[in-house]
């Protein structure tokens, strides 16, 4: 085998990434190399890529991006049983100190002392990555490759839908990036009665409705708020999924919730957000959740027995499949917001 | 109208019942009155009828049976304001006093001084039914009759599969009665990920394969607990369906639940049942819930909203459709345990 | 029985109010008339006072005021079972339709169609006031006259403390006005670990030692974010109780809560809030409750059943006792910030 | 420092248990080696000693005895990093595998591949012990050193009395031994309303008075539930705690439990137990918990902040404390059933 690998990493402060040849990750007692099939550019990536506020704050040249992957396990680190060369698997990449006060009450997934693979350490565009026994998932064979490849985002959307009850519930869904759209698909396998899902993207909105939305609505073009009061005999929804970050799906969202329900927050704004506390959210006695990765491994079970049940399907999200020398192509496809999860081969696309 | 009408009787402490003509009854004010549509025939129909043990502590002849049924709303008491004359409707038939202990921590379904209508009162194998208003469940017109003629034990397996987790669950059902079999259509549509059922009635086995159950064992043949270890990786299910009352299924069912899973019992034992409390609970760290009823009124919105979701298709339950008349070959099927759910229809039975 | 009585009330639009003699409430087959013993001023009532912009919204004067309050039953509906004149009672004021989606799931307490005695009906100034039997809250006699005229605002602390985890917990108390005071003295008999309070107020400040904090600070002189995390080890309260409304104060509460911890808001905010949703909801992984009343009836069985446990010492909220006549002389002292509870007696004052 | 020290051994299959010098542990990279101040006498150490049945399927020796315990850091592994020497700990004894699916899940309690210290590994009644660093729980210098050494059975009330709502509500204690009386003092130091209690020794009886309950029976004279049924209203108990894991306690409690309250089964009986389930749980609509060890740290959290708090008095319960030599004294006073928790003292007993 050889020392060195292909990757695709940030290696000074400023925009763009590069393609570079690293050494093969040396591995400890409780460490696992796996071999990378396929990763998946996140949300996050784009912005690394282009350099923003956050990226800034956050990221220390060099390193290796990537955190949504696949892949086939090469060795492991003597003290670890659990995992063998040849499993596949995924992982969750959030790395927890396990001894922090959210350690110890199993809130793992908002461990103080959290470092994620691929934004703190070098993450999964590259032919190896190195990852704790602990944070292995090991993948029954038949899920397929490409939706192996997306567990950490299609995590966050069953984090999100199971965060509360959703079995005959009525759930709008603001904003259809992919989390949103696995949201949809995941709500309905749950038994979900009604998705109502908004997105001003035209292309999205039609993905929306492949996932299974049964209503989706332009919030450019229409009244949101009246529409969703009208499809629920003026109540409101059960359970708001807020995944776009902008503000006025958050308030719209608020609006449209009934009193007593649940927001759950995923989408990320970029500045703070103005609400109407009181009659939103107080007078409502609603329940507002902030939903961040995904349970440490709650949502992991759940995630793979879903895949299991064969209820989700999530082909409609798939866009191209490209070897990692093609990244440029990839990023600047996913910038004009179009394209759906594309995937990185760091070994090679198979036929 | 006409001020009698013809129902099915309970006359005298003993077995068999009979049609008779009684008067129609009145509503007070605060009362609805339903034109029945369709009544269905419940197990516990069947042990008034054979006046079992249980039945000669608790019925009181003279009483018109029937809690299974929908119809439509014929006229209302001056208080009613929110059901009027010419709604589809079912009802909850446990009418409950809204002051004890558990009525007022929302524990309506076992409240202390509850009264079953059909059982404690005139019920609905009749022309019509006296409900109170607040007992009354209105219904989509989209709903089939047939359907909504069932809501009772549809109910029942809506509020064992709902007591606790079910999306990406695996789930192990003992007995498949009707409202076993319910409980596997509605874990599926929940997002079960496999549904085990145990059953020794072969067709009853078939029913439950097309139900969605994805094993289906005959405990009278299998070593169910080492088939559902083995189908489980060693762990046992996460959630067991208890629907038998019968002491061998129980002792199999808590076998095979896993260390901190739940077991939901809603069959009925006829008499005490001896568990292994050490092993098969405390030393578990499982959950055993006891399931009476539904929950009033959460389950009702539930089920309602998932039969709205398309994904619960309850068809290959139903048996013939008789007029009420002919209520002894009802009967006599049912006792074979043969037969689906036989519907009476009071008023003819539609073309 | 005299057929008018003594009332406090709102005879126009503008501010204060009036002494006002009225007709003693007629009573339905389904209500109770209560013969007021005692009746506490609540916040609401200085803003109906003062007729502020949330009070010219809502109040259509004439209206007798008054929600807080205990008393004897003077006489029942003839459909009234559970009461019977002589009871000691307090009342809930919310009355729900019990037919809402609200109502129907056990949330009546954000009942879509409530209409609060006091606010849009004639309440508890007054020497009889008219209550709905379903609202009646049967008393132990042992409970003391003062703490029972104020179960309505000690519902409200009961509901915020116990809407999640409270025992062996750490707590931020923002705002010590009477409901965060009742908290305080409530979180420590649930087994909270450590309370922090945090007031402008000096006098209010001694009084939440009083109630048992165990640390109080003064958010105008001290650095409340840098002071919580130093208390707790640099993680952060499990708990905040919002209790001011007050912008400056919800923005520290949530900086000094934990990741994975929970914000239950009571206090009513003048404006909308600009909250940092990303930092101190979404990646905190925290869940935030809007707390409205007092749960229908769950709330009102734990809060008696705390005072019947005789750890929960209100005593040093309460001020001056005075007859319904001194009422300018009370309302003139709550504005001024200084006074506790102060209660009214319209049946005269017990010496 | 010496590398052998004082050990309390089972040497072999029989009754008794002998002093012995053995190595000082060794440790590995991520152990941490304790100097023992206290360690107290369990009742499954009785079983072991008297070698009854479950001992002679479970127990290999040569073994070590002793798994409630406090010391001092001795000194820690290379790998460690959070304890380190010098500081005052205590441990949780079940060593999980972290792996298995209910390690994934957040329930460690149950792990199917659990090893307990003192049981299957070399425990606490010796001069030193080995403890994995994760299972080291650190404790504030200020907790008395008799409280800090049975952390592991108060682990057991703490995680009974909080598996459901405690605050406010009304409570059955069957069985008053060390576990029982504890459960006493934390449910009402957590705002429980009444405790009733029951127990055939009169010295117990006394010890439960002593730790705060309201209401203590003894059920060889008096009739159990019926007297529950009086203290309640007729409605029964909110839960059921059961500490004896004796049949008749057993069927006492199930009949005192009202109708949607919790049974948390703790007690271990000693063969299968018959249960009225129809009455006493489904029709009761009644929840049941297993409860094992402890929550893995939840509960250790929130025992450790009840401690914090002052408001939980364990002072009655304490008997002698004993160097290590001294056990024969202890496990017979201790089989006699009237002394309160024996500590020994491996490294000499303080002045």
């Amino acid at each position: 085998m050889s020392t060195t690998m292909k990757t695709l990493r940030k290696m000074q402060a400023g925009r763009g990434l590069s393609l570079e040849s690293a050494p093969v990750p040396a591995i400890g007692p409780g460490d696992v190399l796996v071999r990378v099939k396929a990763a998946s550019i996140c949300g996050t990536d784009l912005h690394i890529y282009g350099w923003d506020r956050w990226s800034q704050g956050r990221i220390k040249p060099p390193v290796t991006l990537g955190h949504e992957f696949c892949g086939i396990v090469e060795r492991v680190g003597e003290e670890v049983a659990a995992v063998k060369a040849g499993d596949f698997v995924s992982a969750e990449m959030h790395v927890n100190c396990g001894h922090c006060h959210q350690c110890r009450l199993g809130q793992a997934h908002v461990c103080q002392n959290v470092r994620v693979i691929g934004i703190d350490w070098d993450g999964a565009f590259a032919e190896f990555v190195r990852i704790p026994a602990s944070n292995i998932w090991k993948l029954d064979p038949a899920i397929p490759e490409h939706y192996a490849a997306i567990l950490d985002p299609l995590g966050n959307a069953v984090h999100t839908v199971l965060a509360g009850a959703i079995a005959g519930q009525t759930v709008l869904v603001t904003g259809c990036g992919p989390i949103g759209l696995m949201s949809i698909a995941v709500a309905k396998a749950c038994g979900c009665a009604t998705v109502l899902a908004t997105e001003v993207n035209e292309h999205r909105r039609g993905l929306a409705v492949k996932m299974g939305a049964d209503v989706v609505l332009n919030p450019a073009a229409e009244d949101v708020v009246a529409r969703v009061r009208a499809e629920t005999g003026g109540t409101g929804v059960d359970a708001l999924l807020e995944m776009s970050g902008h503000p006025a799906a958050i308030a719209q969202g608020f609006q449209a919730l009934r009193a007593g329900g649940r927001a759950s927050l995923l989408g990320i704004p970029t500045e703070p957000v103005t609400l109407d506390l009181v009659n939103d959210v107080i007078f409502k006695g609603a329940t507002v959740q902030g939903i961040y990765g995904r349970r440490m491994y709650d949502t992991w079970m759940q995630m793979t027995a879903l895949l299991k049940s064969g209820r989700v399907n999530l082909d409609p999200l798939f866009g191209e499949r490209l070897p990692l020398e093609q990244f440029e192509s990839a990023f600047s496809k996913l910038q004009s917001g179009h394209a759906g999860k594309i995937l990185l081969y760091p070994n090679g696309v198979p036929r």
